[in-house]
């Protein structure tokens, strides 16, 4: 018997199955066409195994509240086709076992959390800065949640002094995904994200966007770690640029751990969130609510 | 025997205590001036009663880690004379109880949480906005915290557009606090703020700052609802003004309970402090850890 995790992104699906030990059995990556489409090749995938539990972290906005007619739905997705779809029904009625769903960026935190850059934290954020920018946390065990899951990614930023893009989010004159995530960056300077790996003013202003939202971040949440992952991080060079720009802006006035172990790489790498699919789905296993 | 509750503000501490059903039986209000003296004051009034157990919140910035060597102590405060004061220390060397510890704004939270107008939420969050702008948050039950408790007072913003003033606060160029605390909008003016209460620009200028700050906690924290205290919401009108830039700014992207039930005023009134410290007095007399 297995653990099964779908990571669910905009652009592909990486399902996997592991043992008891979380290690990584069988993986595939399937591209993210249709919900038909799509979820036809994930059923193509777990029906070759006998499995104990799925943990789904999905791309969203999703629903995640349980008292909800539409929990278990993908729901106000700008991704033609998938608005509205019951991910979590599609999966329960092919498999009938327990299934926990939660978004993308909270597994990744969570398996950051666990056997990531966090496991020796007792809070961490894990934001994704990618196609879109998003972040997850997990307080004391719990991944954070409310009225329903974070949308951290569009959180509000002042503009750069030199900013000349009139930011990419339909949804916010002045948002952190807006200016800083992958697509914005294309856009602003008309040229792929690692055509630009040499030009020190494109980082710095990527650095002072996601600075502020560090710092708000920071100051809301107060947790122990704060791990960037996605596209966008490939550039290291960001990491020292943001956290110089996170300590001007934060100007000494709370209290966080070294910032060289406070905003950090995920431990995981690009294997956080199937990670924290397969935590998941153990803990869904065993009857725990996640 | 009483459960005790200090609500210790920057310019005033209230003492009060209870009966087992949280009723205020006995209370009083003292200024905060030295340490010294106003402590001695609060052992005036706690001597003459047999307690149970003592419930703190405290302005701030105050040590919440329990690992740390300075847990219980006001640490980082503008306020002179209060700066590395053991707070907590003091008391349970008098009392010798069980102290339970947190902020004024995480007390209050947990007051409106259990008795105020979150009683029929899993989450909230109480700003106050008057000398200063502080938040705390309760999630399922738990005070949130991290590294430490938060400063959401000082999330960033971005200046509206007719704005002369400078900001005020000594940390940040632009945030929530230096823009619209009590005493920011009193020198923007050179007027006090009951003096200004016809004048609708400043209250639209004031919603402005606000709603920023409320998105972010939204995006952030997705609560269930948000109760603005404190002596500039006495300007009752700032709350239609609130929801009408909230709602604009955030811009549909993310559901949120009926506006006019998710931002309101305090059910206690100024007791939601007080409230909430009796509460996590009791909640210590039981051996349970805030
Ligand atoms: N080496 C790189 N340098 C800068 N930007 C990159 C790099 N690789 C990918 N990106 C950006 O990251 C985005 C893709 O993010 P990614 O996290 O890989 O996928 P997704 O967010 O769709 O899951 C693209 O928009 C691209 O602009
Ligand atoms: N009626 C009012 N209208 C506008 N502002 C007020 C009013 N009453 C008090 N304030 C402002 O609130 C601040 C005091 O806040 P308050 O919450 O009463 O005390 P504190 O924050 O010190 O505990 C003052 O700076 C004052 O500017
Ligand atoms: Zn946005
Ligand atoms: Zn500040």
């Amino acid at each position: 018997m297995y653990y099964g995790a779908i990571e669910a992104g905009g652009t592909k699906f990486v399902c996997a199955i592991s043992n008891d030990d979380f290690e990584v059995l069988d993986r595939v990556s399937i591209p993210t066409t249709t919900p038909a489409e799509t979820i036809s090749e994930v059923f193509n995938f777990f029906d070759r195994f006998s499995l104990k539990s799925i943990g789904i972290g999905s791309f969203g906005p999703i629903d995640v509240n349980r008292s909800s007619k539409t929990y278990g739905y993908i729901t106000t997705t700008p991704k033609k086709g998938w608005v509205n779809f019951d991910f979590l029904g599609n999966i329960k009625e092919r498999y009938n076992i327990p299934v926990a769903w939660t978004t993308d960026v909270n597994a990744a935190a969570y398996g950051e959390y666990k056997k990531g850059n966090a496991q020796d934290s007792s809070s961490c954020i894990y934001l994704t800065v990618g196609t879109g920018i998003g972040g997850g946390a997990v307080v004391n065990g719990n991944i954070q949640a409310g009225f329903g899951h974070p949308e951290m990614g569009h959180v509000l930023v002042q503009p750069h002094p030199d900013e000349t893009y009139q930011g990419s989010c339909p949804y916010h004159d002045n948002c952190l995904e807006g200016f800083a995530a992958g697509p914005a960056i294309e856009s602003r300077y008309n040229k792929k994200g690692h055509e630009l790996e040499n030009d020190i003013k494109v980082w710095e202003m990527e650095a002072y966007y996601l600075a502020q939202a560090l710092v708000d971040y920071t100051l809301i949440l107060r947790p122990e770690r704060i791990i960037l992952g996605g596209g966008v991080m490939k550039q290291k060079q960001l990491f020292s640029l943001i956290r110089t720009e996170f300590g001007k802006l934060l100007g000494d006035y709370v209290a966080t751990p070294d910032l060289n172990q406070y905003i950090v790489e995920p431990g995981l790498g690009d294997n956080a969130g199937i990670t924290g699919c397969l935590l998941l789905a153990a803990e869904s296993a065993d009857g725990k609510v996640s």
